[in-house]
């Protein structure tokens, strides 16, 4: 299991290869949300997302002779180009498994990264076989999205920086509210403050009709979502919780908070106004818990994360047009 | 004149209370460039733009007293909202004079900010008059928005932090790409790596019709633009160089660089999706000459100053609707 000395040790073998993302502020934000308001952006990470810090951890934690033969992955988000830049870094070859009617700016972007992009027809191909393929006949090591203690661990520098800039900001006690999918970020962020921080507590934030973590949280076992569309919140809409992220949520975080997708894209907005980032749905919904669920948060000092930023530039302009202007 | 001693001692009053921004960075636009690209993400400065720096090193370097009276401003932009909070994380008075025909949302800003704003008629009052009335009658110190020692050293601080930053990776030869409205930033910056990071060269970028400091860095006098509209990169519209930016300016930096609206619309919406900030024109245009200048860039390392991100959604949605498809 991940433990603090894990998350230590991804930090040291990171270095500088990943950014060390600013915590931002604005009078405005914390006026609508009714007490300070910091975003860690990790929207600014390489790739665009947190996903590099985990894939980065884990594929610098392999022996030498594993991490030579390479990595596989499967995804069409933010995991995929995570894995391959890091692959890429690494000087090591990347097989990115993605379904063949993932976007086609997914695929062209994973391929930029370096990485070898195998795609398959979900409706007649299994997914697990054509893995097992490469693992078996190449040795490429499988890099999870979440539930592997390396990733988490890596997932939970973030949390180490949030205590070390929070601590410069004389700040001893906030609630850290984390976008959460499968659990991953979570998890690894409430592993560090555990040890760091121990005046922080984590909540997780999801999305309404995709709350499986929410519920896990409550029945104490593994909740699955009924379906896998019905959000533009994408990035965080895993199946269920992992098995190795839901007892470290369940022993380390509060209560599970959820946010609509208008509340969401509204979030994007205020971020692009007040604080000049870019921010996806799925990343966004914690700093929309944030800003408007006062009444679900105790404390006088809250860190949303914002997990990513790779929306298209479709989506961003309905967000501008629709809450841009209003809250201008 | 600003030393680097006076850098020094504006990041020592600064403390926390301004951003370390990160440096960014993009495979995605080191292949545009043809070399390595850097961003210095000063657009998630407080505020929304390296002002702040300059109006906080020049309002905490005021005696007790002459702090205690409080400042004035006169802007329409980016240094007015810069000044307002700085005066107020001070605890002090802050007076902004503004044309009554700005846009209503900076001046709603500025006020929001704490600032006392004071409107005139550009047509039949004397701003110089107004602003007199305050300094004499209240003691308000008057804070310029580039040509004062204090500023400029405020503004150097962006130089110290490109410096430690790039040397934490290794860089030890640069040119530095500064968006140049009336000198400030690029003067401070510059002032600070001759001390710190003697192999890195600061070029100035401007826009289309508004060269009026590349002109001047040929001629060695001061040059002026022949108006002050017909460009949307507003916050690098000053009437000319300053007489104490200048003369730095042309003691340490290389020629100046100039790209049209154009290429700073493209520069937003690839910054948009590949370093997922928000830059607005005028701070735009230093990314744009590193991506769309590669024949007067001498440097196999560039570090592109993004200066503030102080741009209304609609501008922001025609970017990504011209740019921020085809370039995906």
């Amino acid at each position: 299991m991940t433990d603090i000395a894990m998350i230590h040790a991804a930090r040291d073998r990171m270095g500088n290869h990943a950014v060390r993302t600013p915590l931002l502020s604005s009078p405005f934000l914390d006026e609508i949300a009714g007490r300070r308001l910091f975003v860690k952006a990790e929207c600014l990470q390489q790739t665009g997302s947190f996903k590099f810090r985990g894939a980065w951890s884990a594929i610098s934690a392999l022996d030498k002779e594993a991490r030579h033969k390479g990595v596989i992955a499967f995804s069409s988000g933010n995991h995929a180009q995570g894995v391959a830049l890091a692959a890429r870094m690494h000087g090591i070859p990347a097989v990115i498994v993605m379904p063949s009617n993932a976007p086609r700016i997914k695929i062209d972007n994973t391929r930029a990264y370096g990485a070898d992009v195998v795609l398959y027809d979900r409706a007649t191909q299994n997914r697990d076989e054509i893995a097992q393929h490469y693992v078996s006949d190449r040795g490429l090591t499988l890099v999870r999205p979440f539930d592997d203690p390396q990733v988490i661990a890596g997932q939970g520098t973030v949390g180490l920086e949030i205590a070390e800039q929070a601590r410069d900001m004389g700040i001893a006690v906030a609630e850290v509210l984390v976008p959460c999918g499968g659990g991953g970020l979570s998890s690894g962020v409430a592993l560090a403050l555990e040890a760091v921080a121990p005046g922080f507590t984590v909540r997780t934030v999801e999305p309404e009709g995709f709350d499986d973590t929410a519920r896990s949280l409550v029945s104490g076992r593994i909740e699955h979502n009924a379906g896998m569309t019905g959000s533009i919140c994408d990035a965080v809409l895993s199946p269920s919780p992992g098995e190795i992220t839901l007892p470290v949520m369940q022993r380390l975080c509060g209560s599970g908070l959820i946010v609509s997708d208008d509340e969401a894209m509204q979030a994007m907005a205020l971020a692009f106004l007040r604080l000049k980032i870019v921010i996806e749905p799925g990343s966004a919904v914690a700093l929309a818990a944030a800003l408007f669920r006062p009444e679900a948060i105790a404390a006088d000092t809250l860190i949303a994360i914002a997990s990513g930023g790779n929306v298209d530039a479709d989506l961003f302009q309905e967000a501008l047009r629709r809450f841009g202007g209003s809250t201008g």
